[in-house]
């Protein structure tokens, strides 16, 4: 099943189910997705259930699925994006045998066609095109097998960065702060099951196609992460409880073929630029630019519908 | 005044006003700390003008003054403590003119006296003492001047550690998940003027003495922090809206004159040891120990009540 939130003037929204052809909507047995993800079996069950939808889907009324959360992990699993990035850096990165991740700011999701403020056009603002997942609640030590099951919604993020600040925090070791404001989430969170053949070994098996102000520029295959979302959930528990709505993202989708495929983010597009050009040419995004991103599987669905956003001053 | 919240089944709580002698307290005009923080002024006003304390204050029920967040980010701007750990870790960061923060996980602080769950001893466990503040809504690119006012709150707070876990983390560049745990709260959280000449440049003009296992291992003094809590709020909100209840850490409490007045975590005391005598010998915490944490100040006063905690496996 796929479902979404609807804006009715309150924070976390309230809960729909969206019918298969993403036209209509039925009103959800919880008022939000969070109420929902605490108590999921039950829950779902009834989600499930639903055969009519008598509402209208009101695209303009779609939040984020999660509007905010308790927790945002991202990961950064594509090797192709990392090796890249860390060149591009000029960080000397020791390599480690588990997934990288982050914890960032997750008291705001964006909703997939709002505007996006930032604070200053200079500070090279990118987009960064990935998938997550969302967990009911997970248990301390819980092992990789066992992480798969909590897996409850597949979602598709933009993790918006702010590129002239991310080197130098990330040269700290803290982590990003300022580098990292509020992520996008396209309009739907679907269940592994219903992906059908577009969830394998717990990745997204389909393109991510992003086109940045109506051009494409990237359209990478998901099916490349160097840990599926199962060993991401159980390297994100193990030495703490994972609350239920914890959002973990897979970092930016890329391919080792990126030079034909594309790039989820400019950052990328630039260090491929460096590496061939002997220099970046490709500027980061300016006030007034939009980007579209959208899932496509073999069969040219597209389950997560599209985050179409402008970049506008805060 | 001085702010707590009681256990009452729910995962908020409900908050009191406590009395000056700390015995007593009286129902806040609403449920929990975080609406109070969302409608500040307003509430602020209410909860001031209570002077008759009806309850006995059970200090069994008293859980975390915010028992979640949603954004916990932690400084590290004590000069010297920085400093030690770098060479103690092994990590050559390059020198920066903005405050260390990372983000950390908000969806739990312990109560004060609750049980620590910890995944595995041998990960280095390690308590961190540290002063933080709570803020209201701060508007992204807020002056340090203008953030100073939207510090509403004082807490005292453990922030866990994995020493084991920590410099293999820091070494990727993407701060810390592992290796931080939830944080502890100290009982009552405090407005800033009631802290009186314990509060001076947006500092805790106080000291955080630190007992393991009974016997008092640091007695640090809080004002030395390299940026004020000012700073550290403007910091945090330069790309970002920071959110009513953010909560922000000073980072591990530590004076220059550590060998004299001690340390507010373990990992700085075996730093010592590493550069006086070759090698460290405290050993990280086991479990079954316990750590305490009271701030006082220059005349007794405790005004956010005492951490006492016991580690136990998860």
């Amino acid at each position: 099943m796929r479902l979404a939130t609807l804006n009715d003037g309150t924070r976390d929204g309230r809960l729909v189910v969206v019918s298969p052809d993403g036209t209509s909507c039925a009103p959800a047995p919880v008022k939000t997705l969070q109420e929902a993800l605490e108590n999921w079996d039950a829950v779902a069950a009834q989600l499930a259930a639903v055969t009519d939808y008598p509402e209208a889907l009101d695209m303009a009324q779609v939040m984020a699925p999660l509007p905010r959360a308790w927790q945002w992990l991202d990961g950064s699993v594509y090797a192709s994006h990392g090796a890249l990035m860390d060149k591009v850096i000029g960080i000397d990165k020791p390599a480690v045998d588990w997934p990288l991740m982050y914890q960032g700011v997750s008291n705001k999701f964006y909703a997939p066609t709002e505007d996006v403020r930032m604070a200053d056009e200079a500070l090279g603002i990118d987009f960064e095109g990935e998938f997550g997942i969302i967990t009911d609640a997970v248990p301390m030590g819980t092992s990789v097998v066992d992480a798969a099951k909590h897996i409850r919604l597949v979602v598709q993020i933009n993790d918006w960065s702010l590129r002239a600040l991310a080197g130098p925090e990330m040269k700290t070791g803290f982590g990003w702060v300022q580098a990292k404001p509020p992520c996008s989430m396209a309009p739907f969170a679907v269940t592994p099951d219903e992906l059908g053949d577009g969830w394998q070994d717990f990745q997204p098996n389909m393109n991510l196609r992003v086109h940045w102000n109506g051009k494409q520029f990237g359209d990478a295959h998901g099916k490349a992460m160097g840990y599926g979302f199962d060993a991401l959930v159980a390297h994100a528990a193990r030495t703490r409880d994972l609350v239920a709505g914890t959002v973990i993202g897979s970092g930016t989708v890329s391919n080792e073929n990126f030079r034909e495929v594309g790039s989820s983010c400019i950052a990328e597009r630039r260090g491929i630029e460096i590496v061939d050009e002997g220099g970046a040419k490709t500027e980061f995004m300016k006030f007034g630019d939009t980007v579209r991103m959208e899932a496509r599987t073999a069969d040219g669905a597209t389950p997560f519908g599209a985050i179409d956003q402008k970049v506008v001053p805060a």
